[in-house]
């Protein structure tokens, strides 16, 4: 069974394979699209890795991540910032030695609520202000914010930002082209709000519309002890990507779709096992709910 | 220190405790209100219950729970109706035998995503339609159906109502009277429209307004591994109590508002212990936001 064309790897559902390993098992198991974290770019150096993401023949969908952007004014506040502005510069770099297609997309989370602050409207603010701060940075290097709204088990720890209409109201403010909003299954499929603010989001980021990316991971229960990592394949739990994907594609978005697992039995499964599998759930519970055509913008 | 007159102890704070114990510590402490669960009210039955609820001089502030109304039509969904009959007339009974002031507000949680099933609309409809058909035996009975949104950690698995929004969207067809709503700060705090909609939902019920039952205590990171049982002293997490406590008095809300906390190291102590600690908590987090003076209907 050969790979969807749209679909993506996202690198933390192979958390654990080096950079090279990571390119070498989606491309072998024919994917042409991977999205990269920042950490395993850093082990080998931002230029190497850029050299390797072109040597590969991948697109890059996204990268991830950065962010945190609730810390009062002060130091902690100015660093956060500054290294958001290396992580645009990073995304630019990247995006360009990717395969054409390639999004300069890069994926923020807002950060939670200081410790020992209880101010969770003030910390809401401060993530608007930021991406205020950050626009013009990303605007003059050709980058896409995709502020992503995280679950709302994580607003204390990880994200004040929850829902997809919190994050269209900050990207609102913003160009379309600047900045947009990540859709993750996980993270949004049980908002009562889903379909209405999906379809006020319209259309991929460079196209005019909000969402920057789209990514697919199932939700199942219980949860296990460490709540970040609970997410399955696609089709081994309770979320309708038939509607969702639907509700996506309808808003003209083009671009590739990701499948981001953080599961510590995926983590510890072989990396070409798990890239197959993903595949394989993909094509069932996405794939089929797309055209299987290249995508439009390329 | 004595406690404030309108806290209330839900019985799920000391678990543990015989039914006897429970209005015991709770009377003991010189607090004047109780919120009883069906679970222990049968290990006595009913009757009884009632007899030594009246006994104690207690308020009995809510009946905790029924619901689960997420299956589709057969035998397992006419089976929990019936048993949701059954604890309308058991709230009516036990509201009856509490002191002067004690509420027939029965709690109801929506249920999950019925196993192998997908559909959440569907879900979600269901729960409504199973409130309509109560409605009339609630009304009958002189109690208030009060429908508790969960936090949207539990959608799949136990509650499909995540937000104060959606719990009034199906309230405001009926009757103020008949179908009213929880504010449980652990569920709803990071909701970002909850100041919003608890304006919405004014007033107590049998006022007019919609919230039947206010409910406080904290919210901490990192979770348990049972993701039920992570909630905490009002104070000890990282919860505005002030103003969400203000907003629901702001409605008119003039009843006793519950401390309900699952925590097993709270559930492992001395259930005198932790009602002088809740005590404490409630009177520092919350009883400050209130006029000390008794409640605005008594």
């Amino acid at each position: 069974m050969s790979a969807h064309p749209r679909l993506s790897i996202n690198q933390a559902t192979i958390k654990h394979a080096p950079f090279d390993d990571a390119l070498r098992v989606v491309r072998d198991a024919g994917i042409e699209s991977i999205g990269l974290w920042r950490e395993p770019v850093a082990e080998v150096g931002l230029v190497e890795a850029a050299r390797r993401l072109e040597d590969s023949g991948l697109r890059m969908s996204t990268y991830c991540r950065a962010g945190f952007f609730t810390s009062p004014e002060g130091p902690e506040r100015r660093a956060s910032l500054d290294d958001n502005r290396r992580a645009i510069e990073e995304t630019a770099t990247l995006a360009a030695a990717g395969a054409p297609g390639s999004e300069a997309v890069l994926v923020l989370v807002a950060g939670g609520i200081p410790a020992g602050s209880t101010d969770l409207a003030g910390s809401r603010e401060r993530v608007r202000d930021a991406i205020a701060e950050l626009a013009p940075d990303a605007a003059a290097a050709g980058v896409t914010l995709a502020i992503e709204p995280l679950h709302p088990m994580y607003v204390s720890d990880r994200a004040v930002i929850s829902m997809l209409g919190q994050a269209l109201d900050i990207a609102e403010q913003f160009d379309p082209a600047t900045v947009g909003v990540v859709v993750d299954t996980f993270h949004v499929w049980w908002d009562p709000q889903l379909f209405e603010q999906i379809a006020r989001a319209g259309g991929h980021g460079g196209d005019g519309g909000r969402i920057a990316t789209y990514q697919v991971c199932d939700w199942a229960t219980p949860l296990p002890a460490d709540v970040l990592l609970g997410r399955h394949y696609p089709g081994d739990g309770v979320i309708d990507f038939g509607a969702i994907t639907r509700a996506v594609l309808a808003t003209g978005y083009s671009a590739d779709i990701e499948v981001e697992i953080f599961n510590q039995q995926i983590w510890d499964s072989l990396w070409t096992d798990v890239v197959e599998r993903t595949s394989e759930a993909f094509s069932a519970a996405v794939g089929v709910h797309l055209d299987a055509a290249a995508p439009v913008r390329r």
